[in-house]
């Protein structure tokens, strides 16, 4: 048995570069595989059994080419699973603090991001009004390390919390900065509405947070803004009216 | 700062029944504060200020009353964060395996439990047909430790997975056999089909699974069948038209 890792992500999903990310963080030696999972292969099954989604991780078993996924493998899928399989295996990589409340609220962040940003988030890049994602971003900034101790979620270590959140931001920051979506949506109710909402002072904290995590060299060396300009730009265009 | 730990449930919730089994599993030292979620305490933001839900636990601090939680304890909420603390701070209980794929092993029942099983069953309890149970209950199956490596979710100990699912099979098995809500979805409608589709001979290594958690002195000692019926007939009531 090896401890071979084989990552099956893309360069546009969220979820992905959520994984992609913790695996730079921990230095992990891997192959990376790039899944067209708008149409996926029929070996994806092999990869990850219960879903057929990416993210997805085979760990150990022989080392076998991409695409041929071996019985004798670990399956890890789901990009939380994924994210805290990798701060278990690399336990010096700090991706989780190790006092169990610092833990615990890193995964609470987690489940604040999961529940009340992202939700609202896909809701506003399909074309619903922006007004929700205030309090999405209220609630996170609550959330975040009091003055003093940051700057990152929870504390002055960049954690799962930090890697599950930096590929939304980013996404935001591209869709406004580049008008995706303003054919379908409108510019001042997509667009312009959207970084005024967000743009407030009591939202100050939680911007310059979100900023702070594009600069990590993980967040950068896994974001392909061109790639995701094209897709979420077609994306959108299904929503122009007639 | 002392290490209490200050549990606010209730008898009848599924999720802090989840939590109170951790609690039994470790042999915390704790006090449980038994909260009416359908008149909350206004203290109970004091416990829980971002959600004022339970369950949640207060851990740390100086050790006051229930109903005056200190500022300087730790807020842990939302039931999967309150296992996950429990099984960081007592390593030694089980409640998460040591090896880092089965501990990933373990989530994703839990993330699958969440998403597949949890809703479609939510839904059969507020009056929708059970067919949808029974893809969620398959889904689970296939993730039940292979044979002779049980008997639990995860091999042979008893771990945050299946006390995250106990208290939905408690549930499930009480509202079968006590005819829980007949008279407003119907004998065959509601019940009868119920325990057909989830009565099939495919799902008989489920079944063994779970009903097994129910011999689990945890789950048989934070398991209240008669609150749990007056709460679920009376929650039934709402939907008999009139």
């Amino acid at each position: 048995m090896s401890n071979q890792i084989t990552h099956y992500g893309n360069k546009i999903s969220v979820f992905a570069q959520r994984t992609n990310i913790a695996l730079h963080e921990v230095n992990a030696q891997y192959t990376h595989c790039e899944v067209d999972f708008e149409n996926k292969p029929e070996w994806l099954f092999k990869a990850n059994p219960a879903t057929a989604q990416i993210p997805a991780i085979t760990y150990g078993g022989p080392v076998v080419p991409f695409d041929q996924p071996s019985p004798e493998s670990a399956k890890i899928t789901e990009s939380i699973v994924i994210l805290e399989f990798l701060a278990d295996l690399f336990p010096s990589s700090d991706l989780l603090p190790a006092d169990p409340v610092e833990r615990a609220q890193v995964r609470f962040f987690i489940s604040t991001l999961d529940t009340k940003f992202w939700p609202v988030m896909l809701a506003w890049m399909r074309g619903a009004p922006p007004n929700d994602m205030v309090d999405g971003a209220k609630a996170l900034q609550a959330l975040l390390s009091q003055e003093g101790k940051g700057p990152y979620a929870v504390g002055d270590k960049f954690t799962i919390a930090d890697a599950a959140f930096a590929p939304m931001w980013a996404r935001f920051r591209l869709i406004t900065e580049r008008d995706i979506g303003v054919e379908a949506f409108g510019k001042e109710q997509h667009i312009s509405s959207a970084i005024r909402l967000l743009g407030v002072p009591e939202l100050a904290k939680f911007r310059a947070y979100a900023n702070r995590l594009l600069e990590r060299p993980s967040v950068k060396a896994t974001w392909y803004p061109e790639d995701c300009n094209e897709y979420l730009t077609r994306k959108a265009a299904r929503f122009i009216k007639k």
